[in-house]
């Protein structure tokens, strides 16, 4: 789309870009009609495996509020809003009686209601299939045309529902390092998440989920700024054939988009292009990994139960969801 | 509120309805501050105790789909409805070229994005305990007044968030009946849920939920009609005693209100006026136990690790849902 | 977009609709920039006069309610939903004080505040010249594709506001023919039109606007059924030349779609495709004209002072409007 | 809702309120169904009247565009979103064949459609009559227990759709001072604005309504800061007699709130108390009036047909409206 001649530059990031694409595809491995990825990778086997790791029976969420507090700073994607059709001062007001819907006198009896408007990728959130695009197709090769204002028609969220159970390892990056929080711009490449699982003794089965922290969210909570959209650290492009090779299964972070800001190459969000879009990986963004850290340097297991099973919503781009990491 | 002398008839649902609440209470057992209700019931042995039950690798969701397809019939509550922001469709057709927020020139790369806009009782969904009111009061003798316009400032759905990770019972009355569904206006009592659990010889400890299924979803599936919001089989108001003396932390049906429809005595759900106002107990409605309850007629193993934290969505009358029954 | 040659009844479709789009377009009329088409047949003259038929000071709303009574079956189209956000229940149980928004103690103030949730397009409204497409391109010439997720970068409803002041007659056919309503499938032509004009002795002038009560509403209203999208009565295609020639600024109906349905020819609403594509024609849906209609048959005066400007909701596809006759 | 013993300043706030509302209640003056208030002042005569001003066919739309440039800054009241349901983008990859809702192959023909989701306040608009309240009324006496999360009962915006036609003044304080803006702060009181009816030799009539420009919004505009809810230049609190013995039916200004802020006595938007709560006067709130007050400039004259009927949202606390000044 650059009517230029490309420069010496621009040619390499394309060859680089291309050369992940063409090692980290997993187009067509699992049939043409495939529509969930790498999700392919957990079987009663992972389900099983993550279970076993529940064993002293604490239960983290990992999903931010979804209210007016979010990190979103309005424009494109807003918060989460509630709107509230009934209420508690309704009912004390006596405006409850007689109830709506042909109930009849309320004779006591009381209720509240209330309606969620949010973009789906607002707060924490996984990304669906349909979710990214390069030149013009999506996860195997299905065309973005598929993606219409009605919603996507093949390769929506709804596929991984019922499926994000797995073991998963936190890796914290930020107490790896001993800082609060990697700063914007800063890269992990594949080098210091194999020096963390070595010196944390965890040995990665296909399958899994990786939850990286950058501690870019606990410097940033409630000051939020820039946090969603702006320049964050984050995963390096050259993750990719780590993760298309330790056949992982999901990977969230605490910040916005997964991978660093700004990209590496000269093109936006390679990484989704080649291990979302390509690899068909499942990229959880705005995961709350504070609490889990706590504790997975309190006892120094960091080897967990994740359930964070996406709400069903049909053809969406990704879903906002309660994650939980059990141990 | 009504102006006539009550006939004797009244006379005694009153009575009975006082005599329900002053036995299954539990406002100040867990403190006067407590917004979690028998959500304390559920500690770290119930948690490992649900993980150990997850031996073979099965995992099913009980969430419906959340699109047009839903039950609502419209009217005080619609179905959910995704509204896309960024299509593939604008992809293709170049129109994301530059990418919006100042990314700069598209060069291949594409996104949808969307905004969801639902009723948070529309579908599958947890009850909180701020979504129901008696004479002013919500679960542990809070006002009702707290529940404004600007959502609950206290027993909103968030408390839950993280915390809805127990051992349940599938328990498939439709089955042990031998129909496809109980009928509109048919109760289930506490020693058909008695029979059932001997029959299949489940000890049901306390902090465990229970998964009632009617086959009412299974059999208005698709053809709604009132099916939200109509007559519907369910629990009888009886079991309110059953429930709190067996400690049950939370209770599911495939229903859109748990319990049966019309109602048995003359006050509107007076289940949930005993046991969710005043017992604190979290109901769960429209939760699709079909294929769980084919896999369970199957293998017979009936028992499961339920995993279905609500969306933490603050101050809210209830919240969507990714239910999880593992095997 | 069918492959199978045409039958003979389709060719002459096709040249039909074609022979109407050559003689009938304004592309290119008023320069290649214009984005209002016929409204460039209002100005100053057609204002003054307009206001000058001003003389009993009656005014007449034309727009139906915008709430839940509304037209709509759902589905695609909702009607509109208030959501309110502040509430007098809220002010009464005193959840407003403080106020929001660091504005300190109430001291007796309170206030209701809410949220409006409405398609464009399920009301009284006009349709924007970005409404529809016709093989690719919409009025002017322009291309279909600059209507993204984004809205509409050409043609939106807001180039209307401002402009919708104009003389209009009502035509009432209904009373035209003493009927209660017209029919669903009976068409209105240029023939009748012209008798109406002639027998209450109106010289319709280049610049007006006609609204053509078919008296459809006044039959469904309250009990809409498929009232918005059904069969309907309406114009005929074959009025298309009549308001070109007659140099019509705009049209509006007591219908959902203006022409009648089901459609004359084998095309997909062709009035809308000749005189709203290429004719770049205002065409107002869902007109309340029953009042006005009373009224007019009460004085026997049928022309009217129209002030129907759209809000001004930048790219969008139509708008609602509060539409005014005055006399 | 103060415990402590009001000082004397405050006696003083208080005793003067209470004096306004006491000389300027309309409360009864209209029946005590009445819920148009001082739209009561406007006939046939002040229709007519008003058609009479329209002499050189000119007309200036009064409203912001409805969209994200808008003047909200986030938080309880957001600018308007326009979420597109089905685009061009879609027409030219060919999603739309075949059409939704049953009507067949698109055969070339295309729609774009969308949905509007604004709160009422959040631009130009008017304020309802159920907007406000003091001490637990609103306008008439009525209960403000009469506005619960259904909406209002009574006072809606909708009972004065229709209605908004009739003379109206532009009071340009700005030119008149000779300044851009009026700094935020600066009040406006009765003595300026007969000074400049005199300067301009204007004779205003009973049920006309006034247009005050204080040049804020023109200061303003497109780095909006905090013009809607911050201070603000304004009408004072003692312009209450004045706009009841003038019989004023409307008043607009380009401000958030009409009156100036911080306001002058130790409560909450007084003139709001006074004027709209007893005294049943229509608010309009962030009106443009620039092009407008530019024309007046140049020509002289600032008397003009005012229409600005609301849209009829039923029971809503205001409504946005696409104003016009015809001249």
């Amino acid at each position: 789309m650059t009517s230029t001649a490309p420069t010496r530059e621009q040619t390499t990031d394309r060859q680089l870009l291309e050369h992940y694409i063409a090692t980290c595809s997993n187009w067509g491995r699992w049939g043409d009609d495939d529509e969930i990825g790498t999700l392919n990778l957990v079987g009663a086997e992972q389900i099983t495996r993550a279970a076993a790791l529940v064993t002293q029976g604490k239960s983290f969420s990992l999903s931010l509020p979804y209210d007016q507090t979010g990190p979103q700073p309005g424009g494109f994607r807003s918060n989460p809003q509630l709107l509230v059709t009934a209420s508690g001062s309704d009912h004390v007001s006596g405006a409850q009686d007689p109830l709506p819907g042909g109930f009849g006198p309320a004779q006591g009896f009381g209720f509240s209601d209330d309606v969620l408007v949010m973009p789906t990728q607002c707060g924490t959130q996984w990304d669906s299939l349909s979710h990214i695009f390069w030149e013009g197709r999506m996860y195997n090769g299905r065309s973005a045309g598929d993606v219409t204002s009605r919603g996507a028609a093949h390769n929506g969220i709804e596929h991984w529902t019922g499926r994000m159970v797995m073991p998963a390892v936190l890796i914290d990056i930020a107490r790896h390092r001993g800082v609060v929080s990697l700063a914007p711009g800063e890269a992990i490449g594949p080098d210091e998440i194999d020096d963390y699982l070595q010196a944390h003794d965890v040995d990665l089965q296909p399958g899994s989920a990786i939850l990286i922290r950058t501690g870019f969210m606990n410097e940033r909570r409630g000051r939020w700024g820039d946090y969603a959209g702006g320049d964050a650290p984050g995963l390096s492009l050259h993750m990719a054939p780590w993760l298309h090779d330790r056949e992982v299964a999901a990977i969230a972070t605490d910040t916005w988009g997964v991978e660093v800001r700004p990209n590496e190459i000269g093109y936006f969000q390679p990484l989704h292009i080649v291990a979302l879009v390509h690899g068909g990986l499942a990229f959880g963004e705005m995961f709350d990994l504070d609490a889990l850290a706590d504790d997975c340097a309190d006892d120094g297991i960091v080897e967990v139960m994740l359930v964070a099973s996406p709400l069903p919503l049909t053809g969406a781009s990704g879903a906002p969801v309660s994650a939980l990491a059990l141990k």
